[in-house]
């Protein structure tokens, strides 16, 4: 259930309502809006009468939320989010792109790529400290050291780092380090992981399980979200399907049906999705046009050389040749990337 | 096996060719093309030799096509196929939109929305005589009554007509008002249906199978093109995974990997794919983006009175917003609406 | 709709409801029935009523389906559909396996796997004369020849024949060979085909597609039984999933759901199903298990030999041996293996 | 790589092998065997060459194991793995079913049904304490109150206890009261919770992942027993298609393809297999014919009552006529249950 109040309702009405809603066994989630004041009730609803609260004080509204995701939905926050990076922020007309390489390898990697990548006009360097490898002997990235890393090289080239958490254990030195903590596909359903990384507070990006639907992702970001964490990315990423051509099926028809349904924005990984490097520049720019506000691409300076996933990353040259059609590809969709 | 020659080898040194290919029990297939003259060469070809045919007169190469295709492959033709109609050519850095309803409903509707397209600038109509349909008791189209219109109407607005042909009992029928014949997915694996939409020389338009690998969908287009039809043009129309919260999942991947491994051109029908109306226009430019050489659209006057799938057709409206969108977006990856 | 009457209803009460029904544009079906009789009716019946049958003589109730499938569904018809072979019928509580090569490869061939399978005890011989492959440069079947050797190995040994239907040219060659028509897995919604193979009066076996769900197959089964052909055993060969370990899904969940929602027996082809021949045994004790009412299995005499799908097929000598196991079980869910 | 040794061998010769695994880098395996002793290796085995081994006392084969899994690989036990529970033990030619409530729901309920399992032979008891749900507003389990009354039941009844991990917080906790630790679905890719699992040294029944290959399962096996906990049940539940008939599609394929390349104990998991209570019976008797070690069943004493997936429980009478059922049939595939 969702309660519409006037933006300037005073804050003693407002907290008649969360005390009326807590009364009632439920809780209240002020949801933050630039034209509505909104409170969103989570909880046994099932119990609450609009009668309740509708003659209320400054309520002008009170609408039930009948998806089974509440606090992400576009019926409880019709606007945009937009992630407040300062001039860098995510959301809205701006497409952000977050590039860099899968895993943190060394120092001198890592800090060949940032600059190369800052001197693009990047803004967000991803690459993973934690790497999740379906097979235990596989390399498993560089751990605290990689993170270490990732703190140097975010002081050096002033970028925001996304980095991958894959546990509780390390919530807190991830979170020291990362601008956003990305979930990764296999974790999308770890739900602790999602309230541990939701308590951080920090932008969390979310990617899409291999065999979730678009649904279950907004449940599993409503887990986030419950934590009073509204600073979320979707990511699409490929789903699981009988084709083999590719290395998953990039489902670009959950863009436009995100983009509907919830307030968040939504990003797509064309490396993971098609998973070969030649293919990635078209599913780059598809994804723009298809309405994401933003894309996650791996870029390695020598992609033959990669310890993971050298197959699905793009060399700087034809990444710089890539930003450049998306360039001129944003404003057809209303967007722009600075 | 391919053996390429000279583009102006004599007609006797071709023949010579051909004859040695018969006497070995395979096939010569004789392969257009603009820079090289090309003979593939199809059948028991594991018992032929490299050295049967290099030091024959006029010969620069024979190559071993490895895949399990052979014809449509990019292996035995590197030229992009271009569908020659005049002005209205399909294929090569030309954009062409197939547009119309899911069904001919009848003379006066096919009529009213043919008008309309053509004033859009429209060149192919896409509208069922025959509809495949999952149960018996569904609308099955208006048959023969059906093609009539389709004549009446490709010869007022002078349109290139698109229409499915389901079975063997009506083969000649289509052909005599099909522009393009259609072979819908549920038939992408009716071989018989497939030599005999080949056997008509006619321009064919292949979709995907609901649950065909690309792989699959190119041995189905070798069929067609063993009949020495090379006029073929695939169809990603959505393939069926979980998600549920779209008809299909359309896989845009398919588009660049289509791209690579054949010489022929590839479109996208958004419609099927997606199957919500709103979400179809982000989808039709994500296919574009991905570098399809075209689109198949529904368009209805009245989506809200079609007899069926009225809800996967876009309005005039917005299917003109749509084409300007298209038209916008067609320099970025180096073709044109025209 | 459905009309129940009483077993002992005179042709005269029939008539007058069926020529009641079509006066009211709709289709009456008479359904066979051991303890009930019942008239079914088809068309436009969203404009019937349930009064203008209720009180006419001899009519015990009058019940709307509300499936989507008519005819087919357990609603029409209670009673398990019993497919007569006199002594070799099929249905009901009797098991009976369909045994044979993937296709006929010559005389030779199909006369000794056929002597060893009689003398086990076997009833029906599977051996396709028309071979759909994926390939058009794959063994296609020896056709009009590979009937002539199944008509003659039918005679010699007094089998039913089963074999697929691939096309319309072909219906009456097969159907005057055929015992059972097959139509495959490609073919399932060639809605033409269907109606074709209705038309013969033959029994026929319906294979689900690899994509098809199990309302698919029931409406596609709708498509015979509408042309009055009650003889459908649908078959379960695995459908496609992103699994690669096995060559398709075998879906035994569509076993029980199948046998509650329509009265026509189900087979199980656990030999496309896993596609690997040690996995057969147990997957067809597990069809059993799931309440199948007989199988569909590939023996060869020499699997290694076989021109198509050797590696699926079980020798005579482990077959014999599956045999056994499949009488032992049998009497647990209630049937015989005789 | 497998060291294969005398199960004499002395223990000096044994050392000697293990620590010249650890000279160069990599890391021994002890793997319990009744005929043999082996050592198997893991890391960076391709730096070891064969003769580094073979000529050393005791040796008696060196083998490279090409599998992606190795630990879990019949290549390296070729002996099926017992879990050994006294007189109740799980693998080898003994069935077990493990059946409970989804969930702990009071004192009383837990306790009720126990007794009603206990008599009728049941020794493994499974109940969520910790509950996995895809949204944040489900009931999320009884927790540490769960556990308690877990405790309590299994003192009163000797029963043991088969209860879920979800995260690493509860890995105590958890590990005191179950005695076999389950990993859900959902985690089954949450590899630091499958090392942590594997520490405790209890025996862990893993279920496949909803979009999980068999390669991905014996993966998440293998970070198992690389933790040196051979004690582990793999547990098939259905994977995600596009079927939506059922819950989940039931994949039987997958039990005798896990029977041939693992020595790991293959239970199935019917009730989320397919979802719907009525197709429980048939599935749970497919799975046993089909190879399966055990199930994992769902009952309630009162379905219709369940706080979470009532639906697709049994109650107390149709488990125990399954039960009586799978007694039968236990004996055809050479398996007994007592």
């Amino acid at each position: 259930m969702l309660i519409v109040m006037d933006l300037n309702a005073p804050r003693e009405d407002i907290e008649k309502i969360k005390l009326k809603i807590k009364q009632l066994n439920c809780t209240p989630h002020e949801i933050p809006g630039a034209s509505k004041l909104a409170i969103g009730i989570t909880g046994p609803t099932h119990n609450l009468k609009q009668e309740d609260f509708s003659l209320m004080p400054s309520v002008e509204d009170v609408v039930r939320v009948t998806k089974k995701y509440k606090l992400v939905s576009r019926m409880m926050k019709s606007e945009d989010t937009i992630i407040d990076f300062g001039n860098k922020s995510i959301g809205g007309n701006r497409l952000q792109i977050i590039a860099g390489p899968c895993s943190v390898e060394s120092r001198d990697q890592i800090f060949e790529i940032a600059e190369i990548l800052k001197n693009m006009g990047i803004n967000f360097l991803r690459a993973g400290a934690y790497k999740p490898r379906s097979s235990p002997y596989s390399f498993q990235g560089l751990k605290e050291e990689g993170l270490k890393y990732l703190e140097e090289v975010k002081k050096e080239f002033d970028l925001k780092i996304v980095t991958e958490l894959l546990n509780q254990h390390t919530v807190d030195a991830v979170a020291a380090v990362a601008d956003i903590i990305q979930i990764g596909a296999r974790n999308m359903q770890n739900f602790t992981l999602l309230e541990e990384a939701g308590k951080t507070q920090k932008p969390v990006l979310l990617k899409r399980g291999m065999s979730a639907t678009v649904e279950d992702l907004l449940l599993s970001a409503e887990y986030i979200i419950s934590q009073n964490d509204y600073n979320i990315i979707l990511c699409e990423r490929g789903i699981r399907t009988f084709e083999t051509a590719t290395r998953n099926t990039l489902d670009l028809n959950a863009v436009p049906v995100l983009k509907k349904e919830t307030h968040l924005p939504v990003f797509v990984d064309p490396s993971h999705g098609v998973g070969i490097w030649d293919k990635i520049p078209p599913m780059a720019l598809a994804s723009i046009a298809a309405g994401a506000d933003g894309l996650m691409i791996e870029v390695h300076q020598r992609p033959g050389e990669a310890l993971s996933d050298g197959y699905q990353a793009l060399d700087p040259k034809r990444f710089k040749s890539l930003l450049e059609k998306i360039k001129e590809l944003a404003p057809i969709v209303g967007k722009e990337l600075v």
